[in-house]
């Protein structure tokens, strides 16, 4: 069931990246690090640990792309919550890792994630060389100017254009600032396993869309008692979401049917593909 | 000769990172990219290729290598020049990224600039897998937090201790800092060889250490005009330096000895470590 086995892929990564992160220099950027890297719902590491289950891959196999993809995350977080960027004062209900420590702390450990991720797909443990490698070169794209750098820089476009994102706009802007890592996640297992990942890539495209939708809906109507963040940012900013495009009901039948479509896409796989259908079910109906 | 391979290095490798960046989104990011890749000596960039040519590797197999550590060594400016960092507004004569965009554009420049280092180190070009791989983790291991930016973080807490460092802890300091890159520049030819690193990783220390000497001279009496850089930062600051530590003659010396013991180390490879050798002499010579 999904809730045990998102508890299960918390609980690995979570060790797994402390582990990453033991035996280092004693230096707050190594402390930050290890604050950064902890907590979080873990959804991309469950993404990975589900779509290696697929394949026949088990989590001791698969748990390093796992945590390489969460101290990506983390590291986007980090920057992101910086007084130049978003300049986010709280994330998941503690204080960000720049009003912790300090920004030039906060630079240096999220530019440290960045490169552990890479470490982690180094990790032999993953398998072949061949397999290891092309983890490498799709983390590197899902992240960088063509990826997740490229829709954050269109974020901050948006915040001075003149005229409101359309939907296309806003659609483009998601698929790289929260889409290309969802999509490294639901595509690693068939990496990993030398498969095609094309059934996949059609999940993440739908799942991480909706993911994004059901952000912006919790933005206009979260607790944030719940999601451990400062809410209604994006309305205050005047910025357009999905949700002020579409209106709260279009929104959530958007997501909806995002959903439907993220799980007709995993026919291919059967009963096997449950869990990442109930990981799917999961996006639209959290509260945080 | 060194200055024409030296030459030949620098041309190379620019035109492997523009063709890297060319049809990439049309977007500020992408830009200060562009601009922050350009230039500077490329030292890292002749050591990969002359470390490959050590063992028979040409530069149209090992030129991605070289541009990866560039982007790599790019994306470090960019964020050490950052007003939380070092605070420096030029950079080779030219406005810091910081300046000529903004800071937001300038972190998401400078984490692209990482992502691309290792997108850079996938190049089929460069090999069987398991090579391309092996320069992965060296590059994350020169990188991270028991690297380059272990090597940063101890320059900060460097800044507010009431002692002023040891020789040691500066020692210590620059290994990571720049030692560290240059010692994966170094030994990148014989990691695409699959060949024994330990005489060019020799090398590199005194190099490395000799290149931060050389740095500590010039900011005392280099020429603004041929560094295209403030000088004077450290004593201005009250940092204990090479110089500030053994005076001037003294850290002349040392440099010296540092650039023999380089040298020495490239007997291994006779006659065909001879612009290696060079490059060690360069670094003590230079003027910027």
């Amino acid at each position: 069931m999904f809730p045990e086995r998102l508890r299960a892929a918390q609980l690995a990564v979570e060790a797994r990246l402390q582990l990453a992160l033991a035996n280092r220099a004693e230096v707050p950027v190594v402390a930050a690090m290890r604050y950064a890297a902890r907590g979080g719902k873990r959804i991309r590491a469950f993404l990975v640990l589900e779509s290696a289950a697929l394949f026949g891959i088990g989590e001791d196999q698969a748990i390093s792309a796992a945590a390489a993809v969460e101290a990506l995350h983390a590291y986007s977080l980090v920057h992101d919550d910086l007084p130049s960027m978003d300049d986010d004062d709280l994330r998941r209900g503690q204080p960000t890792v720049h009003v912790k420590w300090d920004e030039a702390t906060a630079i240096l450990a999220g530019d440290a994630l960045q490169t552990l991720a890479f470490e982690l797909c180094c990790d032999p443990a993953l398998g072949p060389a061949e397999r290891r490698i092309t983890l490498v070169a799709e983390l590197a794209r899902a992240s960088g100017a063509d990826g997740m750098v490229l829709g954050q820089a269109l974020d901050i476009a948006a915040e001075t254009s003149p005229e409101p994102l359309t939907i296309d706009e806003i659609t483009r802007l998601q698929a790289g600032k929260t889409g290309a890592l969802i999509r490294f996640a639901a595509t690693s297992g068939a990496a990993l396993a030398g498969q095609d990942p094309a059934p996949l890539a059609a999940y993440a495209r739908a799942l991480g869309l909706a993911f994004q939708i059901a952000d912006d809906i919790l933005d206009v109507e979260g607790d944030p008692e719940k999601t451990g963040k400062r809410l209604g940012k994006d309305a205050g900013a005047g910025k357009a979401t999905f949700v002020s495009l579409l209106g709260l009901d279009g929104a959530r039948a958007r997501a909806r049917d995002l959903v439907a479509e993220a799980v007709a896409a995993l026919a291919p796989y059967g009963a096997a593909g449950r869990n990442l259908a109930e990981a799917a079910e999961f996006v639209i109906a959290r509260e945080s």
